[in-house]
């Protein structure tokens, strides 16, 4: 059923391109970038290929180290230019032995992931008594020293979207839950899942403690577990939990890997696109984000690859996204390069068909944009009247000193069925739809990168915020 | 959505109901029990206390003895008379830690189960190198000898179908599959799941050792797993896996849990229903076979519990149906009664729509079954032109036996998505589908309970043999 989905999108486009006025090639050339992406098969390649040879691939780790060889030597395969890794300092988190089950009124296992950061419990685990929290607002609601000694549980479900809001809203139900939890008294935390639909399999993802309160451990339940412990509670009986996290946090190094297609006029201008190289370690990382590098890295080779581009177009793949730190790191290191940054973008969000394409403030009104804007339609694509303002967690401090920051929307809906968990796999990626992206993206990048268009926004304009 | 699916069925009832002949109070009997069902909430609830105040149920450990106690405590609850446990010994086969792992040309983790009755590998595990079979013939066709030192794997998916017969047709993967991999020379089998849809969570199920071959240790893969070592194995490199399976089997007992209405003018003379108690560990049984147990259950307090039957309504909640115990216990308890046994009757394929009704050779020609089908039409439910043949695994040889036995046909499409895994969870069970299961069983109930009717096939028809 999924490869039908763009059917429409593929067959339609047989007619904008023949009907292009033979007079701009700027046009044409895209609509040819575009158009090659669509049946292309380096996107698919590169994602199968990294979750099948390297896998899973936690920043700091070893595996880390396996999949910085991958990335250079992919890049140098497919022709890219001064392909290096960028070093930089992390905290190695890695979870250990994890367990968590009810004890009483009656014994049942607990489904659960460690959040990445959590301290752990002591060898023997914690055991004590749960109170349940059907929002987060409860949670916050509760008196300071209210939970002394009991193990808090928020089991708020997050909402399902199409533009994936709704992982935004739940977000501190997770980053600041530990945190608010503690300050409140209780020696430990556990969250519904911040994810879609119904499944076994817990989602991690990052926690962010403050300074004002205990770190105490902290882990995500499955959706299900979730649901469980709210029937337990109806019953309005005690319940009492223990839970063991084994986890360890060590200095390491990660490594971003970038490699060019170098332009023909102006090298030292670039366009930097790309996604993140670490993962999570429960799946594989197809989604999250072996797909977004692959959508960017094919991007650029089928926008440049034919002919060279007159600016240089950089693919990044970030090191350590899931724990916040290849970000500054990337930043202190290209900030030197800002005026000559003609554009930055980062996929992030699947592989599922984009539906809109954000632009810097003014920017959708320039000649070179409205010809994307033409050639973007067949897909199903629109630009967006509203401009874009974050636009990827990796290039956030780049956006932030300034540099124009486009952002492709796409369809989410389905994407945090998988997030963060072991069903992250090369099975979720839908080519068709993963090809849609990449001819988006081909066709932004030819447009941006054999043009002198400026895509910064008008002098006064307010500079964007992290969200 | 769900809840939608059925809506047109409940809506056709208003009106068959009326127009029924005042003439027939068979017919207006059952059709009352039939539409208290649809909004009844005895066998949801049956199933949200059992996932939740008892969880998984494994026969033989401590868990099925308080699955037991729930058991006999919910029936006599619900005004069943002569509930009581009947005993019977089991080996309780508990899995221990385990793990496996490819450990080159990559590393990366597999999510597998051990299969039931698996022996454990050595303390230290075992590594050696893999050979993937593509179908399990292609394993069939191995010379003798040739894996020797090997893991041998087979990748063939199981096909999904609506009468739940792709189940059938992979079994022998799973169940003689290690015996066929020992004979070959292998040190330790794996398979896909016996599954559809893809899930990191693998499927576990019992496997049955050959006499004449040595005896293996032996996982379930997740589907996602399984298609991982297919692009493994495309590369031609040799594969190392490692695996670490520590499973105790000890001898202990099970129970079957038995309750009855019993039959105003006929006691002796019984109708037998039920589903099975014992559950795999992994989730919590609520598809298989928590809802089983509550359709019939429930079914037998709607079709007797206002209005007194005939004959005695037997529930049975059969006490170890995954590692194939209760069978021949209860043959053997029950025979003696062989004479009385009216009908006999199993649901163990989850809780969607049934389709269909097969009942023995030359039953649908009897007048209360013609008017039972008369009732089961506007549920969406026709009487199956091929007779019953094989009723459900703890009923095989009470069937065998000549017990007469009848089939409710159910749509299995959705039903190995979760069956044997840890996502056999209470969300999975549809109300609305549920209540469709319970009307049709309590028809059922309500007409074989309050007539002479003989549903024994007529002399010389060949008994039927195990599927």
């Amino acid at each position: 059923m999924r490869p039908l989905l763009l059917a429409a999108a593929l067959s339609a486009l047989a007619m904008p391109a023949i009907a292009a006025p033979p007079s701009d090639p700027l046009r044409t050339g895209a609509e040819a970038a575009r158009d090659r992406a669509l049946t292309d098969t380096t996107a698919y390649d590169f994602v199968e290929s990294l979750t099948t040879d390297v896998g899973q691939r936690l920043a700091g780790t070893e595996a880390s180290a396996r999949a910085r060889d991958w990335g250079i030597a992919r890049l140098t395969a497919l022709g890219f230019k001064n392909v290096h890794a960028e070093a930089f300092p992390v905290t190695a988190w890695q979870r250990g032995e994890e367990a968590a089950a009810v004890v009483s009124p009656h014994p049942q296992k607990l489904a659960i992931l460690g959040l990445g950061g959590s301290v752990p419990t002591p060898p023997e685990g914690i055991e004590a008594e749960a109170v349940v929290f059907r929002t987060y607002d409860d949670l916050l609601a509760a008196p300071v020293g209210s939970l002394a000694g009991k193990i808090a549980i928020v089991t708020q479900p997050m909402v399902r979207t199409a533009d994936g809001s709704g992982y935004g809203a739940a977000n501190p139900i997770r980053r600041s839950g530990p945190s608010e939890a503690a300050r409140r008294g209780a020696v430990a935390y556990l969250h519904r899942s911040l994810a879609t639909g119904e499944s076994r399999l817990p989602h991690t993802g990052a926690l962010n403690y403050q300074a004002d309160a205990p770190k105490i451990p902290a882990a995500a339940l499955s959706v299900i577990d979730s649901e469980l412990l709210e029937h337990m509670a109806d019953r309005g009986q005690p319940i009492r939990i223990r839970l063991k996290l084994q986890s360890t946090a060590t200095p390491s190094t990660a490594w971003t890997v970038t490699g060019e297609i170098p332009g023909s006029e102006h090298p030292e201008q670039v366009i930097i696109v790309g996604g993140h190289l670490d993962s999570w370690d429960p799946g594989t990382g197809a989604i999250d984000d072996g797909t977004g590098m692959a959508i960017t890295v094919a991007a650029a080779h089928l926008a440049g690859a034919a002919h060279p581009p007159k600016r240089t177009i950089r693919v990044a793949l970030f090191g350590a996204e899931e724990m916040d730190f290849s970000d500054d790191a990337f930043t202190a290191a290209h900030k030197p390069e800002l005026a000559n940054i003609v554009a930055v973008g980062e996929s992030d969000s699947g592989s599922d068909r984009i539906w809109a394409l954000a632009l810097p403030a003014g920017a959708a009104k320039l000649g070179p944009m409205k010809t994307l804007a033409t050639v973007l339609a067949p897909l199903s694509i629109y630009v967006s009247p509203e401009p874009s303002r974050f636009g990827g967690s990796d290039i956030g401090g780049l956006t932030m000193a300034g540099a124009p920051t486009i952002a492709f929307r796409q369809d989410a809906s389905r994407y945090f069925d998988w997030h963060h968990s072991a069903d992250d796999t090369l099975d979720k990626v839908d080519r068709v739809q993963l090809n849609q992206n990449v001819a988006a993206w081909a066709a932004f990048l030819y447009i941006a990168a054999n043009t002198d268009v400026d895509l910064h926004p008008p002098a006064g304009t307010p500079s964007p915020a992290r969200p």
